[in-house]
């Protein structure tokens, strides 16, 4: 199976699980919310957990869980990063976003229900044993808190009020958090979940992270807003510094390559079990949304 | 050592955990806003937790961590509760809310990060094995999600459109969810750390819980707004039903003190070991703030 087909099968197995899980609860419209966001998306974390344990001889249906849990956790930040008071996205995935098709208490919950079910999913037995779901549960925390994607936002949001637009190496600090700690997450889990060293695939993960949001940058310049489904040079109006304005468009996306290649140096004690993490890596800087 | 006295000890030590847990961050108002979050209250919850804990012959340290965790899940609560598109309260515990000394930003992501905080804080490996962490786990985040007080949450603010007023029943589903799920998990969390049986402290906490929100009502209509550091009669302005407004304020309070008995005849397997948490039953329909 090619990587693009791989990863299509792997987002409708997870997109499958967290409405199973979600299948069963209170007729309200926090629950409805919780569903909306959690539809679609390309579900590049949840592929990199379940892709992580198939290099390590797992199934994909026991790192399942794992794979929803980080695509909870990303849906949530995202639907608290469209509000007003933060990005004030009106569009996501080309759809409505949360407070806009309900209202901004329904974004705040719905958002962290979202959360809660993260870690809700890593307790699922099925992921093995105790210590395996603990040490999810603590990587994700901290990928994900104020020592990460919180962090990271926090960050971006009082760029927008800064009087001195951010140094490259500020950005490159703000988006490890803001994007590249849950990726990291995602590609190191595989390796936690087989009990083995998840270094290569953190380090992997590192590069690959960058990579994608300085692709992401490219886009915001480039970009087709009828595939990105969202709005084009959001960044650029709102004055931010993005790798593209600190480096220049060809420079960026030679940087973007730089990085990939490197990622891919990374896979090499993983021989040929790491194809579809090279072609995602390749996905991430061809990719047009 | 009396009850009130207990209290004060475990309120300073849990707040102690969490400043040191807090200690090294970055410096940015995101964490400030965290540490705002966290300090004050009774912390009814973590103290819940280190009692259930010292009555199982565990030492108040080892359950520390988990009894941080449920305040800063609460202390999560707090803040999004407070926010202007939820119940948009300017004062919390007698400070200017979070929102209103920072901005509505901080007041998103403060709160999430506090969610995070507290499943990073159940992680700690003082706490037990990976089993009884990740039993914690579970029980937190499906006492705190879009099942337990997130649901609760959503119910109370529908409540306030609703063309008309919440029946008893309603209204004590909606409280359990709101405010008893997590009484609940922090009264079988010490059982729970102990591998023993955690029924009887969650039936107690049950009861107990309930009892709880029906005094706050009592509170809202007679409280002293000096002592309790809130606004008065804001649930009746609202025209919102609470417990008073269904059963009168003599039968709520009847209503709570025949709680508190069925909540203490449920901790009859403990014995003498159960005074602290009678005597904190008894304190929940007594206090003024």
């Amino acid at each position: 199976m090619t990587f693009p087909e791989t990863l299509t099968q792997d987002a409708a197995r997870i997109e499958a699980h967290l409405m199973a899980t979600l299948a069963h609860r209170a007729d309200q419209p926090v629950i409805h919310a919780m569903r909306y966001a959690l539809r679609g998306g390309k579900r590049l974390r949840g592929f990199l957990v379940l892709e992580g344990a198939r290099m390590h001889g797992l199934a994909t249906t026991q790192a399942l869980p794992a794979a929803a849990a980080v695509e909870s956790l990303h849906a949530y930040s995202l639907v608290h990063d469209d509000m007003p008071c933060m990005d004030d996205d009106d569009l996501r995935r080309g759809q409505p976003t949360i407070h806009v098709t309900w209202d901004e208490a329904t974004a705040v919950l719905a958002g962290d229900a979202l959360q809660t079910l993260a870690f809700e999913l890593l307790a699922d037995p099925a992921l093995g044993s105790g210590d395996t779901r603990i040490a999810l549960v603590a990587g994700l925390a901290k990928a994900s808190g104020a020592e990460g994607m919180v962090l990271g936002q926090a960050l971006d949001i009082a760029a927008e009020t800064a009087t001195a637009p951010l140094t490259l190496q500020q950005i490159t600090e703000l988006q490890a958090g803001k994007t590249g700690a849950l990726i990291r997450w995602s590609a190191e889990a595989g390796a936690i979940l087989a009990g083995a060293d998840p270094q290569p695939l953190a380090r992997y993960a590192t590069a690959l992270g960058l990579a994608f949001q300085i692709w992401d940058d490219v886009l915001d310049v480039e970009g087709d807003p009828e595939k990105t489904g969202k709005r084009l040079h959001k960044d650029a109006d709102a004055g931010k510094a993005t790798f593209v304005s600190l480096l220049g468009l060809d420079a960026a996306k030679t940087r973007a390559r730089s990085l990939i290649s490197e990622a891919e140096s990374h896979l090499s004690p993983y021989g040929d079990r790491a194809a579809n993490l090279i072609a995602c890596a390749r996905f991430v800087i061809s990719r047009d949304t």
